[in-house]
């Protein structure tokens, strides 16, 4: 045989379980967004260049892939690039669709994007993002919603995670207050560092990064913030209280930690200074959620912007939006064990015959069982016994039909259910009753 | 503002309702799919070139979008291009997986491919297929499941179809018999006129496409064929008596009509000699699936094939299987006014309120009505009620429930049905009953 076919490096085919596997993280998430109104768009998998050129810094711009068309004008330079993300082709949709979109526009998103990455474990140059947004609001209860959705989506799951949120308002105010409003994210980045190497060598990251000493004084109290969330807050208006942007930040956690308790939200949360997720990006809130039984990382995480469409000449367009990452949710509930068994094989029983005329017979049994919604399969030719239960062994299907001229005669099948080995004849109206 | 941003042409972006109804599309054929066992797979969007090249014929392969790696690589030749279709990946897939596959394997696949060809209406650049196919396996219960397939689809759908059924194995048989085995897709292709044009023009373009006047006298019982499927079978077995091709094709469609009968099937099947789809690929069975009440050509197609894998060197892997087209299911359903009211939105409810106060109430019910599954959505501010409910109106939501201080009060909120403006106070125990 010539060579054996392969795919592009850093590209996957997805087999039959990993598919099951898939599409019950992906119709968990999106039977969660439906319940509360967002709505599924899908945009192409080509933009033009000119859409996507120089919003991703200069590192992004290198990492997009060009589309040539064939034929004639192969020489051509590229005009066409594959989605690098789905934000910016949001961004683009919003613009050119303004006149037709009802605001607050809430919607979500599941599909590919391309990367011209180096392939390593678990990085990939194709992969699926699944982003869900309402756009065209300030109005807190965005935020409010994504964090029911969150808990929603992974206690169906069955994930306990924890939600760290942050505001980005409240960093730029600590960073203002204490004197050095340009290093907000070095700030952030050496608090993140606190649990791990301890208050001392912080402050030394600190005066490394340009601190001056007065500055990490100044920064003390918000290292030494503890107590329950209130207590929190109300320490940071203390701290806080000499910038209007910090101020309102505050406001901002008070006044979504108000609507979190008020709707009974159980998730745990925890407000977290230190997740300095997408600053150049986020405005408002900031969102980060880790699996706690697990060594992961984040699986999903989020946040307010102010300025989605700019890009495209719409300003001011306010939204908050969190993206759930498909694949590391698959490797978490696969290490946990979570997926649940059924996903092993759609098909509930095979029918397995002797001879032509048990196949015909078990064509019609099988009729009458998808009519009552059952999966079913016949296996197609009457070989050997083996074969036909190798085939069930191999597809994991839970029950095998047997059908010889005994159960013809008696209307019946015998009916073998795989794990146990153990064997019964039954009548349709029995086998419907046990699938 | 800046120049609205656009597509590449031949692509589309989908909205809201066009997914909604994309998906009932797409999820109502997948659930009969899983009904027979068949297993959704997904293959990479890029496959290696030289996967995809000289697969289309030399047309194709100017078809394909070929992938340029950004950066460092750019002045390379491409190595990589998109999808043309769902055969070649498929058929890659099995040869690049056997050991893992379990035969006769059962898949089908719903992704985009995309094809260079000139947009023009009905022809885009980018665009769903949605293949399933049983391959490793002679017997015909793959062709009856296919058909079982096509009626239920189509049953749920609410689509009137008729199947036309043809053999290739049949068609060589003809040509055969009348010494003109080279001419089969000829004879095909001028028998397909018989009803438009008559047959004296028939006999007139068979000449002129190469056969002689014997030739032509002697196809003149197969113009001739009438009466019922088993009246035709039975004319054609007499016909091809001297080809055991011919013969080998009416055993296959006896067969395949005696299983049809045995298990019910109650879809209109049409045994048609003029059915010439995939002669240069298919070997037995040839399917066409016709929308009775729509002028749209063929809406779903496909037949048995011999060699699929053969291209990457696994030879003898017999399959059978067919390719719904979901655009001009689209068409037909949009053109019969078929498609479920309910995809117009999926919220059920919106709340609209009058303060803030009413907002956080609002929040509160719309959390014990997801609870029990109802598709709620809250209006993110307490802002103009004509705004709130021009939300509804263009979201197409069918209730609005209206909460302001006396609603608070009593506990109720007033509940508008927007098709007939009718508005009551009522409880969340009645809410939840109406909804």
């Amino acid at each position: 045989m010539a060579q054996k076919p392969s795919i592009p490096k850093g590209t996957r085919d997805f087999g039959q379980i990993e598919m099951a596997r898939r599409n019950y993280i992906f119709d968990t998430i999106k039977s969660v967004f439906m319940l509360y109104g967002f709505q599924q768009i899908e945009t192409p998998a080509m933009e033009n260049l000119s859409t996507l050129m120089g919003k991703y810094g200069e590192e992004g711009d290198k990492l997009l892939f060009r589309i040539q068309n064939s034929g004639e004008k192969a020489a051509l330079a590229p005009e066409k690039g594959l989605r690098y993300d789905l934000t910016v082709p949001f961004a683009r949709y919003v613009v050119q669709h303004r006149e037709e979109i009802a605001f607050p526009f809430k919607r979500f998103q599941i599909q590919p994007v391309w990367r011209a990455d180096r392939p390593q474990k678990g990085r990939y140059r194709e992969f699926y993002q699944c982003d869900v947004d309402v756009i065209g609001s300030n109005s807190l209860v965005g935020e409010l919603e994504l964090i029911q959705i969150v808990e929603e989506v992974y206690r169906r799951l069955g994930i306990n995670v924890c939600l760290h949120l942050n505001n980005r308002k409240v960093l730029a105010g600590i960073a203002e207050v204490i004197g050095a409003p340009d290093k907000m994210v070095d700030i952030t980045v050496a608090i993140d560092k606190l649990d791990k190497i301890g208050v001392e060598a912080v402050n030394a990251e600190l005066a490394e990064r340009g601190l001056s000493a007065e500055q990490i004084q100044a920064l003390q109290p918000i290292l030494n913030l503890s107590g329950t969330t209130t207590e929190k807050l109300a320490a940071l208006r203390t701290i806080l209280a000499q910038s209007e942007t910090g101020l309102k930040g505050v406001e901002e956690l008070e006044t979504l930690f108000g609507m979190i308790e008020a709707t009974g939200v159980k998730l745990n949360i925890e407000l977290d200074l230190c997740l300095a997720r997408g600053l150049n990006y986020y405005t408002g809130a900031i969102f980060e959620v880790k699996a706690l039984d697990a060594q992961i990382g984040s699986i999903t995480g989020g946040g307010r912007y102010d300025n989605l469409t700019g890009i495209f000449g719409m300003p001011d367009v306010s939204g908050v939006g969190i993206s759930f990452g498909a694949d590391r949710i698959y490797d978490v509930l696969t290490e946990l064990e979570l997926f649940p068994a059924e996903l092993q094989s759609a098909t509930r029983v095979l029918f397995a015959t002797f001879g032509q005329a048990e196949l015909t017979y078990a064509l019609r049994w099988a009729k009458a069982l998808r009519e009552k919604g059952v999966a079913v399969e016949v296996y197609p030719e009457p070989t050997k016994m083996k074969k036909q239960m190798g085939y069930a062994d191999d597809k994991k299907i839970p029950f095998v039909a047997i059908v010889g001229g005994n159960e013809m005669e008696s209307n019946t099948v015998m009916l073998k259910e795989m794990g146990s080995g153990e064997q019964k004849q039954v009548t349709i109206e029995e086998l419907c009753t046990i699938l």
